[in-house]
């Protein structure tokens, strides 16, 4: 042909290409430099564990230098660290850059193929690049979990009437202190373990002898956790490993985890709630982890950290959300009755705190909270207020103004079906039909429990998100009635029968 | 180059976008007009409520103009109403279209910035456009759930028996009658509330002192709201505003919302059915908001929808099943037990049926139905016919027989099982070891209801969907054996424990 | 224009063609020769049973011939069976194909238009040309779903208890056997019915009158089920026809089916596992239905299916784990404890083991195993070893160690804790305030079932899966410690009341 005819060629070419051009993009990210610690990590695990290294592989770690991102404010991803060590700022996130990282302060630590590596990556090793987010996360309750649960001699009696092993003999029932291997398979799954060296193990792998640390409490990604390096709570609890994923922590799915049982039945609220519906039919055109986080362009409903944790837009590019990691600075009250709702505590540690009754408890059995162990009146708006910026973006001040009236109704209204239960508990322990020495083994103990625990936080929670039949028939006001007709019942049977073993558990 | 080649060029643009096309399509659609009004409302609302105005910006509403939707056919996403006014066909259906909509009928109508604006849309305004949706909707017992439930002097008391706050005084247990907050906060989640005006707020805006309307039992999306313009129902109970999406309501998640308590578990079982599985692994693929939908070309499994009330062709074009908006029509039989299963009742509205033992249930203590307030076998017929018409697109004749076979002896298994209990019961009021004055608000009667409104309900859904364990362990068959025989020993206990407190509440 | 630009116009459309390609391909892919006899079928029932004709038509059996697919190797979906009769090799698997297999074989064959056709394709049939696959699954407890449960004479008196109908007259209440229409409904809706011709039944059709099998226990997708060629099991079962999916298999959704309710939590655990949580929020970017599936590209977390029963290589090709369809062929213990956990029986068939007891149960009733019927501690390790190189694709050696210990610790929990139920239930039978007569059937019988059915399988199923609230709060082991305390003081209460009613249920 002519030689005039290639121009024309080229124009195709081009228009074709041009087609194919976020195809290539995407494939010139994988080229962002890897360190030559990692690309040594990553020359055996390709191998030995590949599954993570091609995790990692799709992950914005991967893909993305701490020097880029520090080019970028918050709310479009940016680190909240400026102070990236200058050796890490070049390449991207790798094995090397976590698993090596403050080697001393690890005790898990150990020789590997030249490096020191450790076992347990932690939220301290995370505040290299995130800093922000861990200072946040370290000073709520979510990084006490485990302290909040296991420093709290009150609590430890209920895990110990979950945990403890039970005995009948001869018509006695007696219950043991829980091993802790036990309370790691329960409670701890969610709460956290405490993660200790205890020796080293030798094997035998594919690449020849080698020795590794041998770890109490672990595996565990529980949020609470206890490291060792000493610090507390783990990131993967949400951001699973190795993809560490934005969009995963966003989805519901990532608190489903450990608020889903009847104790708190976040998860289950949430899916039938309106919110809930339209996640399920939508979100999957929606844009779960663009930064930053539009609403009305990136979703059309909120999910769980939309409103608890999330930096959120409109449309206009106002920020209606800034991003925390204190998933309690956007909540005035804590819902989840411990046995009744009360203002969010002061400090996230509320593992010292007594209530009158000589309980650890941050409430009275009368339903007041402990003096000066909750958040007062101002700091209480103030969260309110907060909580309901993401609500604005789409519901008029009226709506919300009739939902919140009637979150605070029944949440009231749960507190005190649950002081009738108590007053009846309490009148049992008076009587000695049952013993306060443990408040939680007893059967008629437990169906108080599940009064308050189960029903008033169903109640509670249902009202806090328009959660429908989780406020009545599933696991709501009708098994929080019903619950208190039994304790009567069942405490009537108990007054005559004081004579017999019934209602007792001995305790050792 | 030389002049000739640009033909070539053209050519090559044509076909370059031609791929293009159908997103300028999309992006064209985007152009229809909106009124005048509508645009002011968005001229701030795109401010002050940026989400939901993104939301509606993604509807149909915001894409077709009445005129263009009137000379659809029905099948097609065409209006039923042919009289739109003509004033409102030439612009898409925008905010104002909505809201300022019979100014005079609401209640809540309030002036705003000059408009006559009210907060309620409801269904008297949705049916300027889908009139026959709405006609049908309003016979529904969907339409009802209010009066069906809060109109029924038997109800009510087991309303008062789960929201009635309960006081235990020495040794006496005593129950109050709710509050409508609680009553709100509770069952009208989902049989919708009152909506009244009570007043005027007046409120400080970023855009101005202003005055609202102030209303009780707001905001609620139950499906049998009572509106401040007098009609019932809330469209948006399935269909979410702002984006009134098609595709939401054909998801089984629609009607997860209110159907998926212990009480009415057709969620549950549609998640474990067949028909579930193949929804959860493959409705990505399905056309999920087509019209006309297709079975075969649109999707492979029915939802909720599919079976109760969505228009189906098969993909010859031929109607399987014409669409309704009255969820009763395609059904013969009332598996909702109350506390027996039952012919569909002659009319939606069932709050003042009474029974021979005087209570407002349609069926009489021993099982039989009411007389004349449930439909005959002819109508019977038909309507089984119509549901089994869409079964047929998938399966055999011997198929659907065989399947509908065994949930007609299955309903009845349940109801047999239901009346062991109840004639326990009975008994009991009978000796006067529980008393019938409210049938549901002592232990032994709580357990009565859970035997039929959970146990038997759950068996008998079970069938209809094929629902694997929901039928047994899953609150079915197993639960409810149980609770008979738990019921046989409790009555036992309380007939030995006539003189004591046991088993009394006291209702006041 | 001049002649030489029409080569650029082709070169313009061949650049334009390379994309509509793989549309296209798909296209010529639905052109795989359809046997004669399937296109008589498709003639009538594309317009009589419309639905599943298109579901079919998207299927890997409407577009590969059994030629193609012996050629391919076993993991890249080759088949099984390398002597398909030839007959059958050349056009892909319609309708005639599988309903006219081996008729004689079948006591559901009719003349159906000049066709022997036969209502229920069995494994027999399926085995044609996936023959290994059936194989392992008539080995495995899923195809003995039926038998284990309908053939031993412990668990039909279970069976008994859950689906008998009862009666109560004048203080007694009785319990009868169970109708095989209310088993079919509810225990055998999981398990399987038996399938037998009873008879023919004459219909006019669209298509003129006709004759049809009768069939008792149809229709019915249970995994066990007894089919009319004397076959056992129901490949539908995961397989939903008639798309027959990979990818259905491969969801967790596909189990969920019966392996949801609270005796077997395994797909509500797997729900609020970390895989599940990947699963849900990353799984539509996932390659679930690829041939070979392999870790770290298809997928990032492994589903029921990659665990149990998967053929899984990693990225580099290595067989991680090789295809199964014998569920228990990875599996050391059976952690669905009857009452007790054990190791897995030495065959699938356990309906005739008989404890020291009497009780047709795998275990005694103080946790040992019955001799012999398990396998050995070799047998144990090699099959565990097996289940963990999955694990080993993500996970180190140390983590998976940790895992397993824990998991064998909470196993042994739970035993225990069983033990202490049994205990009490065994001292109930020798004082004789309950009859070992039926096992099951009293309400303190059912109070210890639920001990050990739901709450100790629960807390080991999350245990496994690391299943966070199921282990506790969510019918876990704060459930399984409260039942141990109501079981005792209901005993105390019976053993008071030896003389009275309570307790005694009279099977006949």
């Amino acid at each position: 042909m002519s030689r005039h005819t290639l121009p024309e060629a080229v124009l195709v070419l081009v228009a074709i290409f041009g087609w194919l051009w976020p195809v290539q993009a995407r494939t010139d990210k994988n080229k962002a430099p890897v360190s030559e610690d990692s690309q040594t990590c990553i020359g055996c695990h390709s191998q030995v564990t590949p599954g993570i290294v091609a995790s990692w592989r799709r992950s914005m770690h991967a893909h993305v230098t701490p020097l880029q991102a520090m080019k970028k404010d918050e709310m479009h991803g940016g680190l909240t660290s400026r102070d990236v060590p200058v050796s890490m700022q070049g390449h991207v996130v790798g094995c090397a850059e976590c698993h090596t990282l403050n080697p001393k302060a690890h005790s898990d630590t150990f020789e590997h193929n030249g490096f020191q590596v450790h076992v347990v990556v932690t939220p301290k090793d995370c505040a290299t690049c995130h800093k922000k987010e861990v200072d946040q996360f370290e000073n709520s309750v979510m990084a006490k979990a485990y302290v909040d649960l296991m420093g709290n001699p009150t609590y430890t009696k209920l895990v110990s009437s979950v945990n403890g092993m039970q005995h009948w003999d001869k018509g006695k029932l007696t219950q043991g202190t829980p091993k802790n291997a036990t309370n790691e398979g329960a409670c701890l799954q969610c709460h956290g373990t405490k993660v200790t060296v205890v020796g080293t193990s030798h094997r035998e792998t594919d690449m020849g002898d080698m020795d590794f640390p041998k770890l109490t409490g672990w595996p565990n990604a529980g949020v609470g956790r206890i490291n060792p390096d000493g610090s507390t709570g783990s990131c993967t609890a949400c951001h699973t490993r190795h993809s560490f994923s934005v969009s995963e922590a966003r989805s519901p799915e990532a608190c489903e985890r450990c608020h889903k049982g009847p104790d708190v039945p976040a998860y289950k609220v949430y899916t039938v709630s309106k919110h809930g519906a339209l996640y399920k039919a939508h979100h999957h055109d929606w844009h779960m982890g663009e930064l930053p986080w539009v609403a009305g362009r990136d979703f059309d409903a909120p999910t769980c950290a939309t409103c608890h944790m999330s930096g959120v837009l409109d449309t206009q590019g106002k920020v209606l959300a800034t991003r925390t990691h204190d998933v309690g600075s956007r909540l005035d009250t804590r819902i989840f009755g411990l046995p009744y709702s009360h203002p969010q505590p002061v400090v996230a540690d509320t593992s010292r705190v007594k209530n009158k009754a000589g309980l650890y408890l941050i409430t009275n059995l009368d339903g007041t909270p402990v003096k000066d162990a909750v958040i007062g009146r101002q700091e209480r708006k103030k969260r309110r207020k907060r909580m309901q910026a993401t609500c604005l973006a789409c519901h008029s001040q009226s709506w919300v103004q009739g939902h919140f009236k009637n979150l605070d109704h029944m949440d009231n209204w749960a507190d005190k079906m649950v002081k009738t239960g108590t007053t009846m508990i309490a009148h049992a322990w008076k009587t000695g039909v049952a013993s306060p020495e443990n408040p939680f083994d007893e059967y008629i103990e437990k169906l108080w429990v599940e009064s308050w625990l189960f029903y008033a936080n169903s109640v509670r929670f249902a009202a806090a998100m328009a959660g429908a039949d989780y406020g009545v028939f599933a696991h709501g006001a009708w098994y929080l009635s019903r619950t208190i007709t039994q304790i009567r019942d069942f405490l009537d049977i108990l007054e005559q029968d004081r004579a017999r073993h019934i209602g007792k558990v001995i305790s050792h």
